[in-house]
């Protein structure tokens, strides 16, 4: 009985057992799916009181109703966990083909959980479920893992998500890669996967994919695209120069964290690490993952140097300037090569890339001692320090074992003075996006669930275009009011719009420029499943969602009391472009998001009305 | 995570492995709980294509969110599963005290699934779970098998359910019985734990409820008891007389089956078989479930004749009619032995009592044998030999071997001649409410996802008392209008309404009469999980519960064209009584039924609005 949506492989590697179950159909209902679903399922696996790194934390990797389908960049995988970084809800979002698999084998969720004695390869296929000891892989870098894998799997057609040394070593801003080059980044996924002892998952399948109405589906992917590409920033931007196009903009909006957030823009680097400049010093081909049509994913080959001839998927905006901007470094080259060591040992770059940062600001400041340093010539603009660092945390080796733990941990080591550096939220390091002249990137890095984040909602999109009708319930008084003061009118339903692609297994690209519809979404998500959704559904449940996982995170004892920017943003006013002179008002930003959210001012929690006005009052 | 409400322990006497699990917290807001929460559960775990006695095969035993609690008339227990009996959806409902002691072993529901090699007993209590052994007790009846077992585990406390050899044997009609006199009675649960070699659960605990307002609960119950105890037949006739006191009126009603529904009203019976006669006839003391302050059941000794002394629960009112009025039988000391025998054996009353007017019939229209009957000197009015047969049936000896089977398959085996004596609607025998003078009962049967039913709703409430203001949405020209054409305005309250205590764990008795209002209900339901619901959400739910055992029952293949009553009903008009020259156009009644429900009328299913307006969408 029961839908055609909804089945999880239950896998446990300590008994080496694995189960299907089909998830309640109420749950597609109210959580759509994906990271939603995902989150609903911990919610009911996780023990609060157990460590974030027991062999009893579950893995949780999810696909959305649209993942694998028609629809325009349908490639997402949701990777829903307990965080060993922060010790809230991890949800680590990856491109690639990992998902369209996954559902292709007859799976819309892979929950693993338990510890293996040996290094094991879980191989899911159509046909059922195999551990494969590799004991011998154990130790390899991504990509070799990845070959080594596919020589010992009969066929074609595997996706692969696998660990390098840095999420077998417990570096908790590990990741976990797929596709070689894509990552499960955010939240030390990786130490979460190495603890099990589990190396790799290969996944393939020729399951055809249950969609209710096909043909509507393909009419309402096509209108898909064309909203995506009616919209200019993705067709004449994303499209043609992916995401580094994005670096010229975020300096010249003054929100490009630099020399680890002492500054906001850095125009002298744009002649070297600008776009433009990208694609001539690089060799570039453009990566799409499955089903999409910008293809803003960048596969680079470094032409020159000492480290010419180093290919890898990105550097991506983010590792621009994680290794760039944040580290003062303006070489493309050592960004380039960094960033190719990060993915291959299995790093997150941007908690790499800030981490870095950090501890350079520490080295200026004289908090890191010379036998810490061991000789690294470590200093803001030094890009081969940044290299050679990067494999030292990926390796646990020497001052890379301090780093390995992440920022916060490490500053808690050195001793109080270190924690002015330190550019976390709730311990999960700043990616680049920044604060001081984007009052509603304040709240993106505040209140999502995972730790600091840029993405929920991306609110740079306001910032930088400006709002355009999008039938989300936001009025141009609210647009003109954007701050702290004037969270009530936009917050809640654009962080409903950006959760919407998390839980329907599609891209946020699709709409963090607000280019697809809520209605388009909810034709889609009609056509997949066969049931009548329309935006308003949508919306609210993608909000139910975003409660939830407040709820979640509230459980792990998180509160309004975490909810905190590092105090270098209400302290030290901004020094240039668009934010100098600028500090946030953090409690004010608060108390208005959490009026808008129907959360109470004193615990940042839902409140009983809300949780009623949701459907969620089951949790009382 | 999770609530509180909604542990379910999952037992497989296969591998004799038990294992606590938490039921998704949603389920609690849709289904409310008891009946609801199984039948959900049942949708996800069965199997349609396996047969009802497949080992696979689950008996779910539910306690509702106020069972157990100060709520009265508390201690109801429904079981859900499939019918061997009828191939649809079981819903066996028991009083007595076992539903609290699972609760307060910590579990709401207790799944039980596989088959023993050896007879067991399943042992629940807080502490854990055991198996034991019992190859000797196996072909024992109820009250012994009880007094065994006692005897055999340590302390007190322990509550029982368990079945007789009638149960072990597979007479599709066998009951699970609970306190040695309460029966899971109707569908034939009794075979299913037979087929498991399940001779008995044993459940005691000691845990607190977990109560989110316990004061409010009191407050509550007692707004209940005083509704309750203003209803006049509460009060003055259920109270000091038990069910026993229905017989006389449902005789006065027209509605009282009898000589195998020939007739539908007994008079020249009221003085032996009347409930004055019964409570001088009878040694009786009253008995009362779990927290129940009307104590309807009746504990009775036979004081004279040739079953002297034997004595037992009961006999019901269902069960002087089943033995009685419809065997043409006015001893009521054959009535009280053919029930305590049936009890002991574990048979259904009801079905039982049914079973044998239909073959009394068969006897007048000599389509039994000789060869069949062996001696037996079966004819309608011959009480010894009701006592016999009943003896027969439950151990499946000679023409006992045939009935067994039920009344239909009976038939089938003799031939398409026996098949108009058959009184069953979906191969379920019919209880002793009757038809051609309460239109609102025909639906009661006809629609009910069991098989023939007089409880879902208790239409003679509505013939007997007319409608009173319960706070249910209708109107005076609907209950005007009550009959085949004017099913529109009271048939969706009213079911709603009369599920309701099978959700939340109470007697029906305490709602049928109207007595207990949906809001006082709301009240105590949001006391008991601490979420606030309204009598509307109340009623929804219950609206949605009914709903989704229909799709269950589509899946097992039914649908309008089984909605069917006995022939006689449509061919026959009534002779005596009220229905006298009346016969019942089914279609008339069905097709107005089915617009009230939102269903559909070709094939009696809920269309796509009627589920997206339940939330029951994601079964699409």
């Amino acid at each position: 009985m029961g839908g055609s949506f909804g089945t999880a492989l239950m896998v446990d590697v300590t008994e080496r057992t694995a189960e299907a179950s089909q998830l309640p159909g109420e749950w597609y209902r109210d959580y759509l799916g994906g990271e939603g679903i995902g989150a609903r399922l911990l919610y009911d696996l996780v023990d609060p009181d157990e460590e974030p790194l027991s062999p009893l934390q579950p893995l949780i990797f999810t696909a959305g109703p649209l993942t694998g389908t028609a629809a325009p960049a349908s490639g997402r995988c949701v990777l829903v966990f307990r965080s060993p970084l922060t010790g809230t809800l991890g949800a680590a979002n990856a491109g690639g083909h990992f998902a369209p698999a996954l559902k292709r084998a007859g799976y819309d969720v892979l929950v693993v959980s338990g510890r293996s004695e040996v290094p094991l390869v879980l191989v899911v296929d159509g046909e059922g479920v195999d551990f494969i000891e590799v004991p011998d892989i154990w130790g390899k870098g991504v990509v070799e893992t990845e070959t080594l894998i596919r020589s010992r799997l009969e066929g074609t057609g595997w996706q692969i998500a696998s660990i390098g040394p840095a999420g077998e070593k417990g570096v908790l801003f590990s990741s976990i890669m797929t596709d070689r080059h894509r990552a499960f980044g955010r939240g030390g996924a990786g130490a979460l996967m190495g603890s099990k002892n589990l190396k790799a998952i290969a996944v393939r399948g020729a399951e055809e994919m249950p969609l209710a109405d096909p043909d509507g589906l393909r009419e309402g992917a096509r209108k898909a695209r064309e909203e995506l590409f009616n919209e200019a920033f993705v067709r004449d931007e994303m499209k043609p120069f992916g995401t580094p196009s994005f670096y010229d903009a975020m300096s010249g909006l003054g929100i490009l964290p630099t020399k680890n957030w002492q500054r906001d823009s850095y125009p002298e680097s744009i002649g070297t690490l600008g776009y433009r400049a990208y694609h001539e010093t690089l060799e570039v081909r453009p990566y799409a993952c499955f089903g999409c049509p910008i293809a803003c994913g960048r596969h680079t080959t470094i032409k020159s140097g000492p480290w010419a001839g180093m290919e890898g998927g990105g550097p991506e905006y983010e590792t621009v300037a994680a290794f760039g901007s944040k580290c003062l470094v303006t070489d493309l080259e050592a960004v380039a090569a960094a960033n190719h060591i990060a993915n291959d040992l299995g790093l997150d770059v941007i908690s790499t890339g800030q981490v870095i940062a950090t501890a350079m600001e520490w080295v200026d400041r004289s908090i890191l001692s010379e036998e810490r340093l061991q000789g690294l010539p470590l200093a803001f603009g030094n890009g081969e320090a940044v290299v050679r660092l990067v494999g030292m945390i990926g390796r646990r080796e020497g001052l890379g074992d301090l780093l390995a733990q992440g920022s916060l941990r490490a500053a808690r080591e050195l001793g109080p003075e270190a924690l002015d550096a330190v550019m976390t939220v709730k311990g999960m390091e700043m990616a680049a996006d920044g604060v001081r002249a984007s009052k509603g990137e304040v709240l993106s890095h505040v209140i999502s669930p995972r730790g600091a984040d840029h993405l929920r909602p991306y609110a740079p999109t306001i910032d930088a275009f400006g709002y355009r009708e999008n039938e989300l319930d936001i009025t141009t008084d609210a647009v003109i009011s954007f701050g702290e003061d004037g969270n009530k009118g936009w917050v809640r339903p654009l962080m409903a719009n950006a959760m919407i692609p998390n839980l329907l297994g599609v891209c946020l690209f699709t709409n963090i420029t607000l280019a697809v519809r809520p209605s388009t979404w909810a034709e889609l998500f009609s056509c997949a499943l066969g049931r009548p959704v329309d935006k308003d559904e949508l919306l609210l449940a993608a909000e139910r969602v975003i409660n939830l996982e407040r709820l979640l995170n509230a459980s792990f004892g998180f509160g309004r009391a975490d909810d905190r920017l590092p105090d270098r943003f209400l302290k030290e006013p901004g020094v240039d472009g668009p934010g100098a002179g600028q500090v946030v008002d953090l409690d004010a930003a608060l108390d208005s998001f959490y009026e808008a959210m129907g959360w109470d001012l004193d615990e940042g929690l839902p409140t009983k009305e809300t949780l009623i006005r949701l459907g969620l009052d089951w949790t009382l």
